[in-house]
């Protein structure tokens, strides 16, 4: 992260701090970006000075500073601050930015604030909060700009001059009509090359692409990243505006959900927040039922192995292969695992592939297992040197060779499995995939074992 | 992905090209956003019609189709296409997804299409060839609106007006002295609700967030990301200016880097393409040396069991259980390891923060294994029940907590020491650091079962 300045210049306003130097710290507040505000108010760590700070920052920059805040320190400040305060901060912050602040607050303390707050802000953070996390309209803002089809050109400037500082996109003007039915949409540099005297709906386009509010939040991300927008406008089932969803959200909504991914993958639930702000007991619970289960898979290979017992005793290098048959069977179905299910979270791969897949996954297993079985055979003459090397190598290379394929192909097919089942792919990561090659391999393994040496 | 649109035109697009209906033809290349001709063109994978349906659509849309393609797309007709036609294409396409175009042709075509290029296009071409691709300077466009300082309001709005369909975004302004050094700022609503005889150097903002050409695309990527802007201004040493990166190309910054990290994670060198696209031959390379090197680390485990050959024969469950205690390790590991991968990823842990990690994860890690530890106690009776079966369980029980402490620590430090010898900590992927566990692992475990049980 590029901090260089802020690393700079907070010895110095820690100093400003302690010697309660009001000049330095409104200094600091003006100059400095309201993001880079925010970085240093989280370097300094200290929830007693937060509000000490926050009120040094002039009042038409507080909103801003307040939404680069992480949500602890929101909430930190959001129950800290005067009620005043807060009510007057939440009129001038992003309309959707506002609406998680408001969910995240304890019901007597929202009490306390929300009647403070103008009556249409009020109005308005009630009709966002009624959608669900996952949907396009949970990220939406009601901040746009919008004119009517029949005025004029310059009348429409002179519109949206007049609501520019208040609008989170005034680049994207959504024409509608008396019922607020999306008509057209037009971008202001249109305005600003077109004729003034010349109407709204002579230069609006028509074909405007529209989300439904209910789309899944992803998809609407997927949809504003394919079109390269700045904003897409989300409507009801006929066609009023509600509202637009924008690229910094869109940007946020793609980082949680790689996240997201990557901790399932990980054999992890999502989490709530980061790493160090996620409560110790909430972490523990995200990772025990994966290792639970995981626990009971890998006592069935157990009794797998229990059950060729007599095989395992009298050739014993068998027993010290077991780690590299199941690791390698684990490793090969962990990368088929990762690529299918990146590929999947990319729009890339769907599952009328699977034929595709299938088929890739069994020459690549096939492959590296020949490979990893050739190099095999090194080791296991350091391992054995009696009468049996011969056989036990070729159990060894047939084992390793049948693993590979297996864990690749149960790699590759489980994410597309959960897909079709509507499951998130990613909960098949390398994990749960790896203890079932565990199973499975050693099964393989110690049949293949039994048909050769027995 | 939203194409329900687009499977419901398929269809129709398939006949309209089979019975060359040109009237069809032409209309869906006009009605369609050059986004979903795109989608549909790739629907089709018949590389055949590409070049076909390109030609009908109209000469202003066909550089935004030609970016919505894939680069496979993208290569196929840029070999295909009449020279002259690629000339022109190029001169019209975004200054910085042509030089990514340009640098994948190969050097005979690249000589026959650059000759035809206008002067001015094709130097721009050779100045943004010379970033690399790790650095901010290569996703950086040169097609940015700038106006001097000593100008008045409505002259800027004059100039910007002259300039709008050319430049990628015209509602970031920026300031330029004649050595176009970078000295101010402004968006294009300032401008429009600015007085018109006011000059420019009047109403712009000099504090502007600037990034030097070598900075890290990534960095970048997230600077942008952290200040919600659509643009950010790349300056040299000098600080004159040398272009912008837009919001877009963060995007897919963002989504390249997240897709570099899974696969990192899951034991995959990063591909030069997709699932499907990426050359059998090239996936299989980037699997393998995970594989191997994975493999000769499970190989120390087998050496390991070796050595307690003895105790191994005596005691027989302790052998069946060898999969249960190295897949147990290994998981806590991996999760540990993605959850501080991911932190460091989003800019959450430093380095610095090694002892909060250490500390938290000997207690995640203790408190995981005596709860798998306890289970444990269950499944031990089910494999033993012979006299010692209340050893066999002490040995479990101690090995699970050993294991599972183990694995939380060395899958969370793992990636910080990477961080801090400047390799990417997402090469510490659950595989690698599993396999560190169960060689640890099993040396933990026999060892605890040497001393309790002989």
């Amino acid at each position: 992260m590029p901090v260089m300045i802020n690393q700079l210049l907070l010895p110095e306003l820690r100093e400003a701090i302690e010697s309660e130097d009001m000049t330095s710290l409104d200094s600091f507040c003006e100059i400095l970006h309201p993001s880079a505000i925010a970085d240093m108010l989280q370097e300094l760590e200290d929830p007693t000075v937060y509000s000490h700070i926050f009120k040094r920052v002039q009042a038409h920059n507080r909103a801003r500073l307040f939404e680069y805040l992480p949500d602890e320190i929101q909430d930190e400040l959001a129950a800290t601050l005067p009620v005043e305060d807060m009510a007057k901060l939440i009129e001038h912050m992003s309309h959707d930015e506002r609406v998680d602040l408001v969910k995240r607050m304890d019901d007597r303390r929202e009490a306390e604030i929300m009647p403070l707050v103008a009556r249409a802000e009020r109005e308005d953070i009630v009709r966002l909060s009624k959608y669900d996390e996952s949907t396009a309209g949970s990220i939406m803002t009601t901040d746009y700009a919008s004119v009517p089809a029949e005025i004029n050109v310059e009348e429409a400037v002179r519109r949206l001059r007049r609501e520019a500082p208040d609008r989170e996109t005034i680049y994207y003007v959504f024409v509608v009509d008396a019922d607020r039915h999306l008509t057209g949409f037009l971008e202001l540099k249109d305005l600003i090359v077109a004729s003034p005297w010349k109407k709204v709906s002579d230069i609006m386009r028509e074909d405007v692409i529209r989300i439904p509010a209910e789309m899944d939040v992803e998809d609407a991300a997927a949809m504003l990243a394919q079109y390269d927008v700045l904003a897409l406008p989300v409507v009801d089932a006929d066609g009023k505006l509600l509202g637009i969803i924008t690229h910094d959200d869109v940007i946020d909504v793609v980082i949680d959900a790689a996240t997201e991914d990557a901790h399932l993958m990980g054999a992890v639930q999502p989490m709530s927040a980061g790493y160090l702000t996620t409560p110790f007991g909430e972490t523990l619970l995200k990772r025990m039922p994966a290792l639970v289960i995981l626990f009971g898979a890998e006592m069935i290979a157990s009794f797998v192995m229990q059950g060729y017992d007599k095989l395992l005793h009298t050739f014993e290098p068998l027993m010290f292969l077991v780690p590299v048959i199941i690791a390698t069977g684990g490793n090969s179905g962990s990368q088929a695992a990762t690529l299918v299910t990146r590929a999947v979270a990319l729009g890339e791969l769907d599952v009328k592939d699977w034929y595709k897949v299938a088929l890739r996954e069994l020459f690549q297993g096939c492959i590296l297992g020949i490979s990893i079985g050739v190099l095999s055979i090194v080791a296991v003459n350091l391992l054995s040197a009696d009468e049996n090397v011969v056989k036990v190598a070729t159990v060894l290379v047939l084992a390793l060779v049948a693993v590979t394929t297996c864990g690749s192909l149960v790699g590759s097919l489980l994410p597309l499995l959960f897909l079709r089942l509507g499951i998130d792919p990613a909960y098949s990561s390398g994990p749960s995939v790896a203890s079932i090659i565990d199973v499975v391999g050693i099964g393989i393994y110690l049949s293949i074992a039994a048909a050769i040496l027995l």
